[in-house]
């Protein structure tokens, strides 16, 4: 790293790359040029530091790249938004290998690639620890966005994705057990895998009234929308039992149910639907809105540890 | 912090505050929305990192706050762009106290208003030292980006705004002296104020070929503009000289000259302009582009330390 300088890293971790349609300027100047044909542009910003998002003995400099990524593009597909475009600065010790930088750089372009976006620019900057920083554009693409205000009572309550996968894969890595136990727990903590196309693919027409994405745990993340809304929302354990949960919560006599409650940066899509709206692939009912406020669990408040905050919460 | 968390402390980021005209949704959803009138947006993203860009025992919470802002809306007023928006995420010891981030915040809101937009989001996490991540966005506001690479032999190179304070201001800094020897230059240090208007005033049809502010140094930074569009720039000693850099010099045995040429972090513009240009207010002229390659001072070599690198520089 030291070696290289920031003018040469940056180089490198744009050398051969193809950038998406609508970055009309890439890397080089003293800013990117972004199209946005629909007059308007979707934007989200998130920070991961080093040992509090990301832990260098538990994930490859390729899977933290990504999982930086995903998290940001995530963003900007629950307002209903195509992203199009990423910048990413980069905090780094000088002793950093190249080998580190290049399985990073890696990751940042596959999955903003499965995103449907690239690379646009960014900043390196010495730190005395990895911090990683990124800003996610996203085309509207003809759609107004989806707000967490829409959900009326009567509207279903419905998931794509995986819900507390990437709690229960930290729990098993927490507690040192081999990861070859839960294989698929892990990964998914690893590098969460947004499904992006459950939301980008929704036929037009389709009566999606409100939208986020489930960083914080669906209690939490769906209590943003109740608040937002103002309305009630219940939600069915029933639909969100998972036979892979129950099978690691034995091993470290978890609650599953709370994993699948309260787990985040699963980076599943929750949103709601008009009541008769037919459920477009890849989406799940957990639940029903109705008149009043706050969250309840198959008809009762939830008595454990709501969401992931930073600052106050166990993360 | 600790007692504010997460949301709470954004909450109190925003209240009260009026978002610019072109932030179409503020902060509280997933992603901000941002009107592109011109179907084309500009970003640019920057990093600070604690004891590396800014010092909590040189610098007031406020002035941290505008100089992050500062050197992103300059990037972006350097294409000749005009801010519209920055999202900033934020990482900081959980110990920070809610005077701290207040004066933060009204150094971030300050100098974004003076640039013409407003924070419309950002993300906070708990870090063990103080990072700052800004990406601000323009509006090309009709123009054409003004790129490093159109100048062309034969244009004349100006500068609009200082040259060397930051620079000599750290260096009165470093050396230990009493701020008020020289306090327009420890000002200048702690808050650049790079002349955003001299850029975005310019009558329409001036004939700028290219255009980059000056973050790593005069000599660098014309260096990319050089390099880019493949000429030779010949810089004139005569036209930086600066008495007060001159005094600051004497006080702490250093060079005036190569503050001017090399000192980076005042963000100043500087740009080249067909030859038969009138210069416009604000700008005056410091050398001449030539055929060639590279980028002299009188016509010779420059044989000091050239700009600023992170990892490899002196900075």
């Amino acid at each position: 790293m030291r070696e290289l300088g920031e003018f040469g890293l940056i180089a490198r971790m744009n050398a051969g790359r193809a950038q998406a349609p609508d970055v009309v300027l890439g890397p080089g100047d003293d800013a990117a040029v972004i199209a946005a044909p629909a007059g308007r542009y979707v934007v989200s910003a998130d920070m991961l530091i080093q040992d509090r998002h990301f832990r260098l003995d538990w994930s490859s400099p390729r899977e933290i790249g990504a999982k930086a990524i995903a998290q940001n593009a995530a963003d900007v597909v629950a307002m209903g938004s195509a992203p199009s475009a990423f910048l990413v600065s980069l905090g780094c010790p000088a002793d950093t290998t190249v080998e580190f930088i290049d399985g990073l750089v890696e990751g940042l372009w596959a999955e903003a690639g499965r995103a449907g976006g690239s690379i646009a620019g960014g900043d390196v900057v010495s730190a005395p620890l990895l911090v990683i920083s990124v800003t996610a554009f996203g085309d509207p693409a003809g759609r107004p966005p989806v707000l967490r205000s829409g959900a009326r009572p009567g509207d279903i309550v419905a998931v794509a994705g995986r819900l507390g996968w990437s709690a229960a894969g930290l729990a098993i890595l927490s507690a040192g057990l081999d990861c070859e136990s839960c294989p698929e727990l892990v990964a998914a903590h690893r590098l969460p895998c947004p499904p992006y196309e459950a939301v980008l693919d929704l036929p037009r027409g389709t009566a999606v009234t409100a939208m986020t994405d489930v960083s914080d745990g669906l209690l939490a993340d769906i209590g943003h929308i109740a608040e937002s809304s103002g309305v009630a929302i219940d939600l069915d354990t029933g639909s969100v039992r998972d036979e892979t949960l129950d099978h690691a919560a034995k091993l470290v006599d978890a609650d599953p149910l709370a994993w699948a409650l309260t787990g985040g940066e699963d980076h599943a899509f929750a949103a709601t639907f008009a009541a008769g709206q037919q459920l477009p692939d890849g989406w799940r009912r957990v639940g029903r809105v109705g008149a009043g406020a706050g969250v309840t669990v198959d008809g009762r408040g939830w008595t454990g540890l709501v969401g992931w905050e930073s600052f106050t919460g166990g993360g």
